[in-house]
């Protein structure tokens, strides 16, 4: 079960635990988009030669253009788990300080925790305060005012805003811009359905981004990252209509669980999280029908399911439910 | 020109300063095989989910049958390249010494630098000795009786071997495998003709791969990495064509450059030195018919050459050398 509770996405460790689930198995476990950007038709890549930097630099200007911020404060990497990683090593201020509950790699590149209700009245503390937003699993959002007083806060206390926004892609309105004592992480593969791709983006004050770049080297991001990611970011249509769609597609996977007593939380329309006293036994339930949602190791009643692509899926989560 | 002494595969700073060239440019100015491995027609990539850990380790474990080493001393890695950027995080000795002349990141990580010369009897020394074989650009090719005692005499001196084998693929032979106090990187890009796929190998012990794996997180590289990676080092029949393939493609680029007075250097048949006082010239020459060799800024009597792939590119080149 350690497999499972340490990350989603996990098939391969399900598998080998409930061997006589019928497959294919249905993967929510993970708050990835099932519904993937596909890149048009006639796009070729040439996978031979090194990424072309020109290339890459063009891809950090769409993405910065789709964040809101401007080109010289974004860096491509590969994935936004392995920028929550080095973030230690960027000369932000430390400790890292994570909030409780957050995403499993929070934990592991800090060395402080505190409760999410400190960030009520939080008074600015030396280190680098990390939280995600919206949260992860309980999909908390902060509103942008919110996140101001706590990067003033740190400023103040001499401290940083470390801010991973992995899922804000789904949320409306651009993501939290920053200043120069924050640092804001951002996924390629979630909200595009693209994780197995490896691309995220750090935005910060240039100093740090090359203190990142001495890290990660002149080809941080493969060119497949940078073409796709490139279309993709420039794809307005997509973006538009796919924000719309994930909202219904998350209120009718809401209205399987009401159906069954299971009370969605949660704003990030990705994922949503359940609380429950029988959640063990309705992760195990689910799991022999083949659909994998995510356990959590620190917080037994607690499911985060993602949100599925299609009737047909929600229907085989609403049948397995049913046949408690 | 900076731009071009740093690293080769620079097309897109050779079209800004060569705008009159004519198109397409020959990239000469890399070591990377121009003819690629290409995946089998009905491989088919799922870039949606997170790529799945259980592939991971099967690449590893095929890297590693192809290495000659056991799976447990392999870890993937998004390029070579970084590695090398964060072998001075992983626990070797500390300072990282870098042979002169070598590839232009040994120079980034290192602190002290050492003449070639410094090898034939090397003592061992505190800090990392970090050498690549073959090496790169003058192709010198240490055998692996020479490794063994530099590797011994760091192990005496309590200082690590950090061996370089991102051109090892072209050699016959397997690489060397290494003990308890070597690192050995590999590239999986320059043989297989795939450098935008950002893949390699960190060799060593499972101490170091652990540190690796906590900076670079669980999906430290793409699906596309990971399944064109694994059947293209279960490729025996192809690895083994091409090892021939390249060897007389490098003989006919010697013939091509020794018509011109030039002497091929080097036992790597990916890419051939040349000295010659005429390099800036010849490099300028070569550019202005939109072929980009490799110059070097702190040795501007060297230009490295790539191996062209076929018989209409080193016409090409031979004619560029003729009209001078």
């Amino acid at each position: 079960m350690a497999a499972l509770t340490h990350h989603g996405g996990r098939i391969d460790a399900a598998m080998a635990l409930f061997p006589n689930a019928p497959a294919p198995w249905l993967d929510l476990s993970t708050g990835i988009n099932p519904v993937s950007w596909t890149p048009p038709a006639g796009m070729t890549i040439n996978a031979g030669p090194l990424p072309d930097r020109g290339a890459l630099a063009r891809l950090e200007a769409l993405a910065a253009a789709h964040f809101g911020v401007t080109p010289e404060r974004v860096a491509a990497v590969p994935g936004s788990e392995m920028a929550l990683r080095l973030l230690p090593l960027l000369g932000v201020a430390q400790p890292v300080i994570a909030v409780r509950p957050s995403y499993g790699t929070h934990g592991a590149v800090a060395s402080v925790r505190v409760d999410h209700a400190a960030l009520d009245d939080w008074a600015g503390r030396t280190g680098g305060l990390l939280i995600a937003n919206p949260n992860n699993p309980d999909g908390v959002h902060r509103s942008p005012e919110h996140l101001a007083r706590l990067a003033q806060a740190q400023g103040r206390a001499g401290g940083w805003l470390l801010l991973d926004e992995a899922f804000a892609d789904a949320m409306p309105g651009p993501g939290f811009a920053g200043d120069e004592h924050v640092v804001v992480l951002r996924s390629f593969g979630k909200f595009f359905g693209l994780a197995g791709v490896r691309l995220g983006f750090v935005i910060a004050a240039p100093g740090i981004l090359a203190r990142l770049r001495e890290l990660l080297g002149d080809w941080p991001v493969s060119t497949h990252a940078i073409l796709w990611g490139s279309a993709a970011y420039a794809d307005r249509e997509w973006i538009a209509a796919t924000r719309i769609a994930l909202v219904e597609r998350a209120r009718a996977l809401d209205a399987v669980l009401a159906r069954h007593g299971l009370v969605a939380q949660g704003a990030c329309p990705l994922f949503r999280m359940v609380d429950t006293p029988a959640a063990s036994d309705l992760f195990r339930r689910l799991a022999a029908a083949g659909i994998l949602v995510r356990p959590f190791a620190d917080a037994p009643e607690r499911l985060r399911f993602g949100v599925p692509a299609a009737e047909a899926e929600l229907e085989r989560l609403d049948k397995a439910l049913r046949h408690g």
